[in-house]
């Protein structure tokens, strides 16, 4: 009856969002979400924080605040990315969002007109692809290879694309495919946007959770151009559930964003923000982190062996140094829409990939997640995988 | 150097905001906040609160959740719009947003195309105007008296006014003005927008904070052709620091307002729903909100009483049943955005009113907040005012 706006033509629900709801019955093993382990949450210390907050300044935390964010957990933050980083900032060109999903939204909101590009790897997060869809842009995606996204390929993407407003990448172990960009290629990259002059979301909900490999330092801490938009988040080492992430950006940037967050939302939560400074004042998050790592390390050794064993050799995956997530390609013939449905009757769930292509062009790819499963349910959960595998080869 | 979107063209700093940031000097009397009375927040409640969710439940506050927000919060939030606002509702079609802010964002998302028509109120509440915005439509006011929008107004600018998408309304204590309409005008709304099919928000953050005069009903309470989107807040009845406001709507516009949620945040946080939720199974909000009803009654009396001794005539104000604002007019000829800027020499501080007239066409207005000040400040920052408005007197 009502007619709403020309932009929800192109808003779905999100594949991940209508799974994880389908994958909450205990009886099936999901490889689905991208959830961290919560056997791991610092619950005790998290209410310790809690508590010393109320006494110390209960009122403060209940009530509103500014927009950019509790500016103690602002310093907390331009610290850590110094200290291990190499980012150094100002406190006052970082700002709070409620989660980096919130800041994908306001990045689209500040640079989008209907019809501009965003370059995206291939494949690349489900979740920004559908923030940024908010904007009805034109996706163009650049090809990738065993170390991320292929330099001569943006070059070329960026010399005979026009209205490119924004690229968007995740250089450290990639939702979904878990790769990670070697330091040459992050040279090349920003010479090449410099080049072009085209703004760059680095998004790095993951690159603390490394457990083997080779450090590589963030773009934003090699970016002369200050065309590098850097996004972090507590979500994946310390807790989702507070929906604290920050963007980190130059000055003439981070006062658009201001401004956007003042009218779509006017703050993220006090009290969130407080207890999460409060808790870096009272705890080493380092040392926390330092916990998770190898838990994740040894879930996904587990899950890659488990793989190897039992995947026919038709199925080629990436063994990641980091994050939350492996990625599957199966034969072209194999679309994993249709056999995310064929699993779940067999209690296995996993993200199909043609969500993760803007265009939605390739659908022969499977998303699975390590960080969230216990030791039996991913030997378990591979191996009825892997007969739902073989069951769909030619 | 990196070109922004068309629609930051429109987006400036709120006056608000900006106001917030200076009047945190404490030699300022500041009238300018929307702010509740950070001494009436239930701090030890809350606190236990929290800790019970830990104790209980600790690691499914601190993870990923639904996007339509925690259930059972939905459940006690549907209870309560039963029980005191007579809006019998599905707990499915009500959806957790963050603040209701976050909420104006999404309806203006989702129905909005560049040039599309909001209609609103004059004056209308700054925060809606810069949510709106963001999306590039066209703003009509419909003329108000002492009980709300003037129902023939609305009539001929629907009947005159091509590709209205949304009305926005506030019935009980209006931001700014503190007006109510009467049960009559709510009536003949309903049947005004039904006649011409055009969907409403009804924004009540105000409504339980109703301390004299008679309850009247809610639109959506009254609503037969589910035109009538609710917001509510838990902001100004338990704190604002948790960013817990909602939207409840019919089904088909709940369906799309979840879908944007999914793009631009994924969920609010798990954690502050599930306090809220917890502290409505542990203690009465009812009572609580008893609590802080005769303090708001008293200051608004005593903002009313000061300003009719003080105030010279040319000065008109509106004397509030309900919420946290009453609304000065001054003389045309009197700017008080210049007014604003003498009245902080002065150490005294309110948002003066072109903000809240989305045209910009109208500068007499001063909106003054009484829920936070003492009564010494009050009387003092009142006589200032008083002092500085006859100054401007021809």
């Amino acid at each position: 009856m009502v007619n709403f706006s020309d932009r929800m033509d192109g808003i779905r629900a999100s594949d991940i969002r209508q799974l994880l709801k389908l994958t909450q019955q205990p009886d099936i093993i999901s490889f689905a979400g991208g959830l961290p382990a919560p056997e791991l949450f610092p619950v005790e210390e998290v209410n310790a924080a809690f508590n010393a907050v109320m006494a110390e300044n209960g009122r403060v935390a209940l009530q509103y605040g500014q927009t950019e964010g509790y500016a103690p957990l602002r310093k907390h933050i331009a610290n850590r990315l110094a200290a291990r980083n190499g980012i150094h900032t100002d406190p006052d060109h970082v700002i709070l969002t409620a989660g980096s999903q919130q800041g994908l939204d306001f990045i689209g909101k500040l640079f989008l007109n209907p019809g501009d590009v965003v370059v995206l790897e291939s494949p690349s997060y489900l979740g920004a692809i559908n923030a940024f869809k908010q904007y009805q842009p034109k996706f163009v995606t650049v090809p990738t290879d065993e170390n991320g996204m292929i330099m001569e390929e943006l070059d070329r993407v960026l010399a005979t694309t026009e209205n490119v407003k924004l690229i968007y990448i995740i250089p450290d172990f990639q939702n979904p495919s878990g790769r990670t960009w070697p330091l040459e290629r992050r040279k090349q990259f920003l010479d090449i946007i410099g080049k072009y002059g085209v703004p760059a979301i680095e998004d790095n909900p993951y690159g603390d959770l490394r457990f083997k490999g080779e450090f590589q330092p963030a773009l934003k801490s090699l970016d002369k151009d200050e065309l590098v938009i850097y996004f972090g988040t507590f979500s994946k080492i310390l807790a989702p559930g507070f929906r604290i992430g920050w963007i980190c950006a130059s000055e003439h940037i981070i006062e658009k964003v201001n401004l956007i967050a003042q009218a779509a939302v006017l703050q993220t939560a006090t009290i969130n923000a407080m207890v999460i400074s409060k808790y870096l004042d009272m705890y080493d998050i380092d040392e926390h982190v330092a916990k998770i790592l190898p838990v994740y390390k040894h879930r996904c050794k587990l899950m890659i062996d488990t793989m190897r064993e039992t995947f026919p050799e038709e199925a080629k995956f990436t063994d990641p140094d980091g994050g939350l997530f492996t990625w599957v390609e199966l034969p072209d013939y194999i679309n994993t829409r249709e056999l995310a449905a064929v699993a779940l009757e067999h209690k296995v769930a996993f993200v199909p990939g043609s969500g993760f292509y803007p265009n939605g062009d390739v659908n022969n790819g499977m998303r699975l997640n390590y960080s969230c499963s216990t030791d039996d349910r991913i030997v378990k959960g591979v191996q009825l995988l892997s007969d739902v595998i073989k069951g769909a080869l030619r």
